[in-house]
């Protein structure tokens, strides 16, 4: 049903299939509201290429009824693959609904879309912990219950986790909805932190989730659909977003960005390549009546998000989603606090990375020094790597890496940021052997190396008979020679610099290695 | 003839008066090959807004002949702005022409384009010091040649500066082209530079360049059409591009992004909103015939050029051109390293920098602490600044530019990174009053803003009978506290965070500051 094509980090390449077609995920649902249809969902794959649409079937039985031969896809007027969510952002909105939740069930069970949605009590971001406890005992109870009463074979069922800001309580809701037999899971609760920026609070709330759910079920992150965060979810291993932004947004006026959003007030030139922003201007937009600007402002929106949908995916395939999301982050000093809480579980994360990519490792700022790649390397060099038996330890810093040495029967360690020391035996080992890095470095990747390097020393310095460090002090200044402090009764520092240091070493080489021994 | 209407850092957005149409700038010109027209002039003009295009004197001249009623704009069949280049990039890559530098000139005249080129000799990448120097000379004698012959009053002639990577060269050249009477001035050599993913170098060539070139007048870089790079050349100061590359690269089937460059073999998804992406497919274009292919890569490639060209004029008018450059240049570690060099440059351009702006100003990482607003604050810290006479200084870290207390007739300055420090009187100042800046800091930002307080401290805490810091440990660590050295026989230190200030300052305030003065 859900089949993963490609990984990259957590984020993934999937297809579904349903009973009206299949799609790929990650994937947008642009939100269609039933009763007022603004762009149709035939436009919305025509010109979008949307795979997927998403309305709300409590809405839909308010205003059509129940009636056993309309079904969603005759509503709608669209033979593709729809989604319904169930009235849960109206209780959240409202306060509750007037629909049971075992009506909502059968309801979707009766108009037939490809996934649907138990009806789930959101928690909220100012709910009190007893609050959100409730809303995740009750809305596990109707998962189970829901289970009992679902009877069409055609519609894929969807849990929802609950629990809010209080993450055990989402790594409870996760576990126990992961334990049920749901085709896909949705996060609930994002929609106000993602309204207030709160974006490190989201990434806590996805990493519980995800660290509980069963992995190879898609997730939806509940009313997630802006260009500007989608990457960053992507990133966290969500697959499904909507979007009623596209359309609230453009009957305010504003305009999605990649970098945030604009008033069309503010708008002196179109930023932007769609085909909406390519062949108009923002005076022309401005003079439109009405209904003609809205539908260009969501034309745009809508474009935007595509787009991006569409970056997402290519980085997946390139396997540089995280450096896409380095810079897509730096948007809004939110994100980028955002983003360096998710680099915090990297841990997690590389248990998903791909061991190889196709791109070179590309540094994008300090948060480099978290990659999975990065704590990938340093993991196996404590847990798995014995040096080889040899008497004397070359330590050559920063430069090294474009340097072959021929260091006769030296065993030649490198340091090589962001990675810290690489023997030089598996420099040729992926990502090592491909990585771009800028010269000037920033101060948290030179104490990582230096770390990484005392670590180095303090574990296998003992075997050596002498230490010579060529240092660059220009870039490294005496951090690593301080980090040679476990071996400092063997160590002779040379100072060296990229230029110098081919000259050094012929100099130095086969005949002072002798000498230094004798 | 070139009014500039709007600033951001050395940034700006202009508007250029021509015998055939004003535009505005930055300007991309697609590059127009007279023999053989794939897109046209017009099709250009309406499918991308282009104002301005370029196309070759030297290869026209070749092709047409002289012919006293062959006007450019006839050759091209096409009324809007017309810049012609004068053959200077045939004689990088062939060595020479066999057109006399004067003739070019004559010709130019005739065929009467909007903006000219002399026939300048470019200095290329690989040059000796000895070489160099002769290009430049040789440029400057053509230029001042060229003001001697030419006498068409409807085209304006621009005047290019050699040097290559010798920057003093460089910059005598400027100086001296920018005293002879050219509207426009044009950068040679970067193109290599471009191709290699030099940028640092290309940003000490261009500002080499800009320092010592009149301000007034449009710089074209030459060769520089790249998306990836040209919101770093803008705020450089540059204001003319020229592309090439949009067709080169597609007979080569290269797509454009805003992150570098990708094969159209490596795509599995099309990664753009434009209306050549967002209405076709990666296979449909692979299996379309060559001529259609290469069109619909052409298309493409300029559709992103133009999109990115909408957005950084965007950015200007929004105030936050250097915060887009920032996210820009991490799509490659070259690029990241030319950020940081062109911060190197940040006193001279905070020089051009508006004082205030329209937008808050965001934190993009640690080279946000070399900006021009922060390196003008504590430029007026400074030399500017007396502080009020008051016997207690209060020192509040970090949390403090959120936090309003009453200390009475205590003076309270506020550490706000990336600033420094920032007396309580100052701070409805832009852009102190409205900043963003993620809570985990950057080692840099940390030492920075620690920097700043001792320089404080040493100027000015003689002035004060004692120092109180509130102390954010978890965000600060000591580092503040060993800043406070100068004045540390006056000092108390109170270990206080975010959450506890309140309670603090209520228990301590007046009553408190009291006890600590008997």
């Amino acid at each position: 049903m859900f089949q993963i094509i490609k990984r990259d980090g957590m984020g993934r390449i999937g297809k579904v299939k349903t009973a009206h077609g299949n799609f790929t995920t990650p994937t947008l649902m642009p939100v269609i509201d039933p009763t007022d249809i603004v762009l149709t969902p035939r436009e919305i794959k025509r010109e979008f290429g949307a795979e997927l649409i998403i309305t709300n079937a409590y809405l839909t039985l308010l205003h059509f009824g129940k009636n056993p031969d309309l079904k969603i896809h005759q509503i709608l007027d669209y033979d593709g693959p729809i989604m319904t969510d169930s009235g849960g952002y109206q209780i959240l909105r409202y306060g509750s609904i007037d629909v049971p939740p075992e009506e909502i069930v059968r309801y979707q069970d009766l108009i037939s879309p490809d996934i649907a949605t138990i009806l789930d009590i959101p928690t909220g971001v100012n709910a009190s912990r007893e609050y959100a406890a409730e809303t995740v005992r009750i809305t596990l109870e109707r998962a189970r219950e829901a289970l009992r009463i679902l009877s069409n074979p055609n519609v894929m069922w969807c849990g929802p986790i609950q629990g809010g800001l209080f993450t055990d309580l989402v790594e409870h809701s996760a576990r126990e909805m992961g334990k049920l037999d749901y085709k896909f899971h949705a996060i609930g609760s994002p929609v106000e932190l993602l309204n207030d920026y709160r974006y490190t609070e989201v990434v806590d709330l996805v990493m519980a989730a995800k660290k509980n759910l069963p992995l190879e079920r898609p997730v939806h992150l509940f009313g997630a659909g802006h260009p500007m965060m989608l990457s960053l979810a992507v990133a966290m291993g969500c697959d499904l977003f909507d979007s009623a932004a596209y359309i609230l947004f453009a009957r305010d006026d504003r305009y999605m960005t990649a970098e945030g959003t604009l008033h069309l007030n503010e708008l002196e030139f179109l930023p932007c390549e769609c085909p909406v922003c390519s062949s108009t201007t923002v005076k022309e937009i401005r003079r439109e009546p009405l209904d003609e600007k809205i539908k260009l402002l969501a034309r745009h929106n809508l474009h935007v998000t595509f787009g991006e949908l569409r970056k997402i995916r290519q980085a997946i395939v390139d396997g540089r989603l995280l450096e896409y999301v380095q810079i897509k982050c730096r948007a809004h000093p939110s994100l980028l606090a955002a983003l360096k809480r998710f680099m915090d579980y990297s841990e997690f994360i590389e248990r998903f990375d791909p061991v190889t990519k196709k791109s070179a490792f590309f540094y994008s700022g300090s948060e480099s020094i978290k990659r999975p790649e990065v704590i990938r390397h340093q993991q196996r060099m404590k847990s798995r790597y014995t040096p080889p038996r040899q008497d004397t330890l070359i330590i050559l810093s920063g430069f090294g890496e474009k340097t072959n040495v021929d260091a006769g029967d030296s065993h030649v360690l490198k340091i090589v940021p962001p990675f810290g020391v690489v023997p030089e035996e598996l420099e040729e080992i992926y990502p090592l052997s491909q990585n771009e890095v800028p010269k000037e470095l920033e101060a948290e990747v030179i104490a990582a190396a230096a770390e990484s390097l005392e670590n180095y020393l303090k574990r296998h310095g003992s075997s050596y008979r002498q230490v010579i460090l060529f240092n660059d002090r220009s870039c490294w200044g005496e951090s690593l020679v301080r980090a040679c402090q476990p071996v400092a009764e063997k160590l002779k520092v040379i100072q060296a610099n990229e230029k110098n240091l081919n000259k050094l070493w012929h100099e130095f080489s086969a005949e002072w290695i002798g000498i230094f021994n004798g």
